[in-house]
């Protein structure tokens, strides 16, 4: 594909070479004559000069001799456009592969895809243009939305719905059992698990996820929220539109995030706790249980505190050492004040 | 069903209309006029008055118009028999689908159910009501007790034995080669992970849990013992019997749990450590290599340490702003004197 | 097996019965008379005193009545190369499964073993001698080098490379999307995942670990590195030959590990860290962001520092109480000296 055409479908000036071929797209350090790069600001042009990349988006204004350019006000967001034009992810053709096993009263619409060794449950729906790879599991009355892509060997227990345009990676399971049991005589008796899942339009779910259905309500994911690899969502957990989730991160019974909250890698979140919107939370820091986290603030530790409180504590910490030398000091002084005081 | 019925199920008393319908159980804030909810306590009252329930489990004694009460001495219990009385689990049809591939050597009991795509290797067994989903993998030699329910696809590699009544849940490997390795020239040399796994009964086993096999011995799980979701416990680990593993804990190698421990979410256990009957050990802590833990208390944080201490730490560290004013303090008396002396 | 074959077969001396047969290995506590175990070194020898095996392997010198012992100067690199020799792993029959989906243009070697209800995706080869097991999915133009071992379901999306004599357990998912998005307009948008993973030779990853694809270049793990279960590696991550990388650990996006580095279980690495060759970093530990690591030094905590510097603050906190006492006796004879200077 010509650069000019590039920049056409962009809508953003082209310097240079408009008839140059790109055919893919690569990292400044690795791109050669006929891939498309990207410079994020200023600050990197530095490395885009060393780049050997044949077409660059940059941002308005800068300058680079012997490339051609392509200006644009968001050179990011611009380059992931140009990927999706480039490069579109491949769609696989529409049907029911014969090795998959259907339940007569599943309803699988005409121009969906479902792949080999898929099972699909009796009342469960797969929605239009929705992809379900190998080996998934669509359980019972459960629901696959519109557009939405689950990568080969993802399980939905029954009663699961999956909104519009989700993106569900290999091996993750949404609807098992909640951990949830009761103390009796020694023994731990399982309380019912029997409530729903809910996610919600453009979810991304990472491979290995677990996201438990509720005891008796409901474990909703809002829209748009994104969460990472190996995450832990377990029974009756809220979490609100826009939110990101990082790896290996656990999220207790019941607690409730609001929209646009992040929680860095190997955070855990207790039981009914309440993070407000906009809140981020710091790697592997621990939220204790029905702790209430102010929006828009930073917080860090275990327990999670804001991050001044957490800094302060440093702080303090690094200056032991000066403390006590100065102790040191004024037993030395009194000593000899006590000594002189005696002569 | 009618609320007369299933008070004489529980055979507690009931008080209000012995003819409402009930159609399903639902908590508190979202139950209906035809559904039952339960009351824990007599503190969960006022949000029991606020619910639109028609039927409701409370303690003796309690007091609400206008409802229809089933008086018990342990409400949540009998909520739990309740549903189970309401709804029961449905059981599946007994037999092996016919894309199911068994081994001709193994053995699965006639009233067992396989799903479709499951697989059965030389000399396994699937043992009287139990059942085993789509996609699970049964290795050879392995055994799946009686009435015990794997999800779709769970892995059971050669010579896992699960015992009666447990249940595993999706993605759940068993019997993976423990990760054990010797350093030679530079390189890790595998040690061989030739051991056993076994399962005994009533095991609730989240999903994506990994539990690896012994390198010669066995990897052992106490009767009764409930492990949440992505759990890992490595090779020759022995949990006693009703512990509670909350998800994303780690147990290394050969470490010992005797019975009733409660391990919290995100737990480190190194290896060989030792922890009593009863202790429960906060979430995110981490329990040395070697450590014993003594049973029947409550630990917290890296090292874990008894919840008293931790506590302490705390305390001393919240102290050391004021610490440090006492220390300005003195010092600017000292020098006041000093002046004073001098004049 | 008589106890001499195994003695020629290591090529070291026998000391007892030459022709005493032996089945099986294991534990020394657990080993009886046809079995063989070991002790790695002299402070054992009490163990294995109390055990009841019939053969061991000892180190020279090591003088043990009544046992046929094997006199090695590395007894438990013996003792693997025993195991290897008496109980050789079986070898599948080479071959296709019928149940197996094998697009027309993938490419298997004769001698490679295919299991039931495997996904061959188009382009994909798979090499000689290599063991792909039951619900495998191999993603497009994907490879598995000779002599590996995919564990049932094991799942590699498009465009993965995984090396000769690897071992791949269940669950584990190579070249899912990385977690990638760009902050626009209050949502976030998709940044393109369309790098490559690399696995080199002699590479083993246990069960569910998660390793993404890079977005642009290549997620790389080295030659000879062995992962533990539930692990995370985030996209553009590399990682040097020959480390080790235990249970539960995440590394984020682009972070860069040289040769020889042990990562402890639940570490948690942020992203663009450096770790250089033979740097160890303990359990729980946090790598900040941006952080370099040295070389050959032993780490630990969140923020990971040098372990020296680690225990330091421990033993700081430890002062606290007796730092507290001086503080206040020094208060107490301040007070004092006033009282007798007034008078």
């Amino acid at each position: 594909m010509k650069a000019q055409h590039i920049a056409d479908y962009l809508g953003i000036p082209l310097r240079g070479e408009s008839d140059l071929e790109i055919r893919s797209v690569a990292e400044l350090d690795q791109a050669g004559k006929d891939q498309l790069s990207f410079v994020e600001s200023e600050k990197h042009l530095p490395r885009a000069r060393r780049s050997r990349a044949g077409c660059l988006l940059v941002p308005e204004g800068a300058d680079l001799a012997d490339r051609t350019l392509l200006l644009s006000p968001r050179p990011r967001y611009d380059f992931i456009r140009a990927v999706e034009f480039l490069m579109p992810a491949p769609r696989p053709e529409p049907g029911i592969h014969p090795d998959a096993r259907i339940h007569s009263s599943a309803k699988i619409a005409g121009d969906a895809t479902v792949g080999p060794f898929v099972v699909v449950e009796p009342g469960a729906e797969i929605e239009s243009m929705a992809q379900v790879d190998a080996h998934c599991f669509i359980g019972s009355n459960s629901r696959v939305g519109q557009g939405t892509h689950l990568y080969p060997r993802v399980v939905l227990y029954s009663g699961v719905q999956v909104g519009n345009r989700c993106i569900l990676h290999s091996g993750t399971v949404v609807g098992a059992d909640g951990f949830g049991y009761m103390p009796w005589e020694g023994r731990h008796v399982k309380f019912p698990q029997r409530g729903r899942v809910e996610i919600e339009d453009e979810v991304e779910i990472g491979a290995n996820v677990c996201i438990d259905r509720a005891a008796l309500g409901c474990t909703r994911i809002g829209r748009g929220t994104k969460i990472d690899n190996l995450v832990q969502i377990a029974h009756n957990v809220e979490i609100g539109p826009h939110c990101l989730i990082v790896s290996l991160t656990g999220i207790s019974g019941s607690s409730v995030l609001e929209d646009h909250v992040t929680l860095a890698g190997q955070v855990g979140v207790g039981e009914h706790a309440h993070i407000q919107r906009n809140a981020v939370v710091g790697g592997q820091s621990g939220v204790l249980n029905g702790k209430i986290l102010r929006g828009g603030a930073l917080y860090w530790g275990t327990p999670a505190r804001p991050m001044a409180s957490f800094q302060e504590q440093h702080r303090l910490l690094a200056s032991l050492p000066g403390l006590r030398r100065e102790v040191e000091k004024l037993k030395q002084e009194l000593a000899l004040r006590e000594k002189l005081g005696e002569n």
